[in-house]
């Protein structure tokens, strides 16, 4: 049997190997497990629905791999499917959006602060419900940012081209005279440089950083469920398709060797308790 | 028991649906089922492995629904699974490569030709193989374009950008005196205006009309199948995820009403099968 002693991370591709760099720099030596689901990325443009059923099963996977704690790294997965990934387990579940939050809340003087991430993130206005949950006074404004990811794992367009693009998503933000910006997407720190440099006066909030933080904060205050994590500097890497991408995004991210990365074939894995975890019909008609 | 009496198209979200218009326009009246795996998509940026499961389970959905023929509506698949697919299934199956393939070689004057296509498309070569194989002395010149599929969604971008991204892709093809360009990507016929007017001297070859062209010349010669094939003018459309996006992208392609779209959990349908059709083991480990 299998020993649930190990921090598990999944996100839908390799954005959230952001969060596992924090992870390795808030928490050395704490054994981590990664899943990337590159067979299904990208999750922000598909539905609640849908996102919901691949977040139970990641989580799943991580589970049986031996995960004693699960962040979600996806700020997609964190909008939309965390109070179901929390209904389904027993284990901590830590998600990405609350912490960024927070950080904005603590970052804003003149409380208006913008979002931008995925299409699904921004239509399931969780971080709106948030903010204005824990300061019902702040003004919210959000911009989904569909080619931002893309864009960053396959960016060869000029200087010129990059800024062009940043500031259609982000001057609408800027007009209603933000003074903090949530980067949404685990993908958009790759942009922070070009984001600083466009509007120098932003308080600019990475939450893969701030979910980091906070889960050291919980194992300083948890003593009990900080023992039961095993610290053996050991990190394993599993994905659903092969692993070219990303072993190519994980050089580009974290300054660590990469001995080997496991391609998992998710519905082998799962498919005995796939059926109690979501109940559907096969095929349904919907009128349009 | 279901009768196979229909044309099946597949592709790995929406930009099938061109090919759709085509078929209405070329063979109007024949029946249509048309796939989109929506919840999978894209399939342009995955392995080849990964690209061959997904299309063998969209082929056999499309085959339990009743198609009789069935045409990959998807550059991608045509360009790395075609073979597969041939090898699996006793029906016709049709790619887009091919038609494509044959068009330029037909408008080429100089023997240049340039293909864009997702990164899969363009890793596999298989424009190379095809129109070396019928024209051993053609020279071809081909640029994976990942960021246009998402931007042909999502296009609020000014027309400047647009233009900077097209001529990032396409200048270097264009260096190399290209006198014909395939758009190897059911997406890229959106841009086909900016190209002209980029590049008004090239000739722009839109498989997926080819592939429509080639299906009513085959239907004329092989008299027996078309006489097996329906004509009730009637268009069955499935996704994998909730049908929001297919619905939009429908309007903006088809003039013409849809009355429903059918949502399929793909897993439900096929389970008892799959297992025949693909072998793997549940995880390998890789060294990198």
């Amino acid at each position: 049997m299998i020993k649930r002693n190990k921090i598990g991370i999944f996100d839908s591709g390799v954005g959230g190997l952001t969060l596992v760099k924090h992870l390795f720099s808030y928490l050395p030596g704490y054994d981590l497990l990664y899943f990337g689901d590159t067979a299904r990325v990208p999750y922000g443009s598909k539905s609640e629905k849908t996102i919901t059923k691949f977040a139970l099963e990641d989580t799943e996977f991580l589970l049986s791999q031996g995960a004693r704690i699960v962040i979600i790294g996806c700020n997609t997965v964190s909008a939309v499917a965390y109070d179901v990934l929390q209904d389904n387990f027993s284990v901590p579940i830590l998600d990405i959006i609350f912490p960024g939050v927070k950080e904005a809340l603590r970052k804003t003087t003149n409380g208006k602060i913008g979002i931008i991430g995925t299409q699904a993130t921004v239509n399931s206005k969780s971080h709106e419900y948030y903010l204005n949950r824990l300061e019902p006074s702040v003004k919210v404004f959000s911009n989904p940012c569909p080619l931002l990811a893309p864009l960053a794992e396959n960016n060869n367009m000029s200087k010129y081209v990059v800024k062009s693009i940043l500031k259609t998503y982000l001057q609408p933000l800027v007009k209603n005279n933000i003074d903090t910006l949530i980067l949404g997407c685990t993908h958009y720190p790759y942009f922070i440089s070009e984001i600083e440099n466009l509007y120098p006066n932003l308080n600019l909030i990475d939450p893969a950083k701030q979910a980091a933080q906070d889960l050291k904060k919980l194992l300083q205050r948890d003593k009990n469920l900080d023992s039961q994590l095993s610290k053996n500097n050991h990190t394993e890497y599993f994905v659903s398709d092969t692993p070219k991408n990303f072993v190519e995004v994980y050089h580009r991210f974290i300054d660590r060797s990469l001995e080997h990365v496991k391609v998992v074939d998710l519905e082998k894995v799962l498919q005995p308790k796939r059926q109690e975890l979501y109940h559907d019909n096969s095929i349904v008609k919907i009128e349009v």
